[in-house]
């Protein structure tokens, strides 16, 4: 079998035969296969697509390119969760430290910012001392100690997967259904999960700007997990807007800490209820999803899930008392109230542009090694739905170079939208997929 | 600009500036472009095709990668023919002699085989000493010694399209009529022609294999050509069976002078006539087509063209004493004649098949750096619409290994048809484009 009639059978719009794609995967991993043969069949893939058997074998290939983590010896139903990104989207902080003190075991692998928008890594490395960068024998030592372990994706998890991201983001080859399956659940099946809940962000500030395409990603997701004996079920929620209210990586340690206080606004609340209640069902520590929200509320208000996560941070080496004392966390030496230019509702506050002023503020990165700057970001003070007078404050930016400021601004200034009739905004969880 | 937008643009089925099309050749041209871009990016130009402006304008990219012979000072108006490929097509060798003998200026740059097609260097090469690496000064020098120049492409034509055929070849990328057609006219149009006639093969053992696709690669040829001052007319001809009687180097070499010699199957010569007049239209050397028809024929039976040959040959080395004792081109050691198993007519003959037979036995060659035999091939002697009894010699193969034989064999016997009634066939002109 020649590399090239592969190609070719898949530029013709065929499905391909598993060996032809074991065949691909192994050599992207091993380095055999040229690049340029590699690109050819990649762009195929995204103009010709792959059948669900296709996708579901590509991720097999891809789990098998490194090693399937086993955590049989360990008690529980591990579960994971997983977000296909978006702006202020916050959830892991929360949901690891909730679904872990109701008794879940939560090995979560998360990823860093890029583009428009945030990471896990990132956010959790704004807390003095945390490291994320856990071994797997790490790993498993953290979450036989306090039941969570959040750290990034390491190097025997996957390998296929950063090498044909790496050629795909140079290619043009990113935008593809099948593909994008296919690296984010080899990913979470060789980490050696029981169960995932998927967050699948809709709109305009995620990767899936309509219901539709969100709601094929996450069919195409739930089927390959459910296929590989990893319980699979997903939440399509909003990302119109940004989740919740602040957007930069220590504002959000913050803004989740507020929500394990039994505060937070409530589209970031009720979007982690959501989930984490999901994560209790599927972990089998609620016999409901009532049951699970019952929990989910009680572990917040007992002070449980904050407990939690003080002992996750501590865990990994990080300062604990960022939890009570929110000065011990990096801040942006200066800040500037972005004020309504007229009376009337905030009617349209655009994800992505916030996302994009944030990453300009230097929160996030365009390139895979900027560094990014963990104090400043932005807080939104008035959310879609607000009613505004001129000069309220809408978006509040924490910036440290003025230049970067002016920046921003101008990308910010473009999200707000206010307009005479109160918007009709549509609910946090937009649909599911199980 | 950065490549990768080009990419995406072209992938989601934009058309491409002028500027990104040069940057791409350029960038191919010079090494500085990555292959697995330039091959991403070919994979999107197959799968969402380029409009004719786009088609042009790669073209004339692909044209300036080198440098564009000027052939001015030269008298008269220069004119080539160019084949897209098929099996017995060996009409270059009676064109070239027969246009210049006529008083067309002929600076006729060819290819080799490859696949199951031949190729005219191949078969020039086949008679003694014949030199086709000429240089541009030896070409300019036998064009104004005897009127024609038949040799392969010089490094300084087009070297853009040798490396974007080598990427082409290996990542399924060969099949798409705008890079074919750049492919082919950027050539033409570099070797300093006024005026170009196509011969664009369509059948079973063309690379088009519908008159269809014929027309469509035909009509996108004849449109470069003339958006770039070189007068382009394009005959489209059969290839579902093989054109003339004789498939290999000397063989063909043999059969070329016997058609100049009067003689010759009606095919061959039907075809060899058309383009020929064609090109003393276009060379301004006859009035018209009839004008034109009639010179040929004078060319021909008054054995000019045989003698334009023998200066041909003699000028670029080789021993023109073959044009009369065809005992000095190589011969093979052995024939076989593969004989009719049932009486009734020949109704097919297929084109590919012997084609690939002709290669297995040594004429032709599956990878660009094979050698080839010059001796052997086939010889057909009963072409489609022959009425045959059994045992009647069908085809004759001229051998040099019996392994070789064998497999030759097999295919050869599939290329065969006969039936009880005599074939339609269609004529061997099947249409035009001018």
């Amino acid at each position: 079998m020649r590399t090239v009639d592969t190609i070719i059978r898949k530029r013709d719009g065929q499905a391909l035969e598993r060996d032809e794609i074991v065949a691909f995967v192994s050599g992207v991993t091993s380095g055999a296969l040229p690049d340029y043969q590699a690109s050819a069949l990649l762009m195929a893939i995204v103009l010709r697509g792959m059948t669900p058997q296709e996708t579901a074998w590509l991720t097999d290939a891809m789990v098998h390119s490194g090693i399937r983590v086993d955590l049989g010896d360990l008690p529980g139903v591990k579960v994971d969760k997983h977000s296909t990104g978006g702006v202020g989207d916050k959830t892991s902080l929360i949901l690891a430290p909730i679904a872990a003190a109701c008794g879940v075991p939560v090995p979560m692998m998360s990823g860093r910012g890029l583009g428009h928008t945030g990471g896990t890594l990132d956010k959790l490395e704004s807390i003095p001392g945390f490291r994320t960068a856990l071994s797997l024998d790490e790993m498993r030592a953290a979450l036989q100690r306090c039941g969570c372990a959040m750290l990034g994706q390491t190097a025997q998890i996957a390998p296929a997967d950063k090498k044909l991201y790496a050629l795909r983001d140079v290619t043009g080859t990113v935008e593809s259904i099948p593909l994008i399956s296919a690296s984010i659940m080899s990913k979470k099946i060789a980490e050696g999960i029981d169960a995932l809940v998927l967050d699948v962000k809709t709109g305009s500030g995620a990767f899936m700007k309509t219901e539709a395409d969100s709601r094929r990603l996450a069919e195409s997701l739930v089927s390959i997990g459910n296929a590989s004996g990893v319980r699979t079920e997903a939440v399509i929620t909003d990302m119109d807007m940004p989740l919740g209210t602040a957007v930069g990586n220590a504002l959000e340690v913050i803004e989740c800490l507020e929500v394990m206080k039994g505060r937070g606004s409530a589209d970031l609340v009720d979007c982690s209820i959501e989930l984490a209640l999901r994560m209790l069902v599927l972990g089998k520590v609620a016999s409901d999803r009532t049951d699970a929200e019952k929990k989910v509320r009680h572990a917040i208000a007992s002070g449980a899930a904050l407990d939690r996560f003080r002992q996750i941070i501590e865990g990994q080496g990080g300062d604990p008392r960022v939890v009570d004392d929110y000065s011990r966390l990096p801040a942006a030496p200066s800040r500037f109230a972005l004020k309504a230019e007229r009376a009337g509702y905030v009617s349209r506050l655009d994800a992505e542009l916030v996302g994009r002023a944030s990453v300009v503020l230097g929160a996030g990165r365009d390139r895979v090694d900027d560094a990014v700057d963990p104090a400043v970001g932005i807080v939104i003070t008035a959310k879609p739905g607000t009613r505004v007078d001129v000069g309220d404050p809408v978006l509040e930016l924490h910036y440290r170079e003025t230049a970067k400021l002016d920046a921003a601004l101008a990308l910010a200034r473009r999200s707000i939208t206010i307009a005479d009739e109160a918007p009709t905004l549509r609910p946090i969880i937009v649909g599911e997929v199980r």
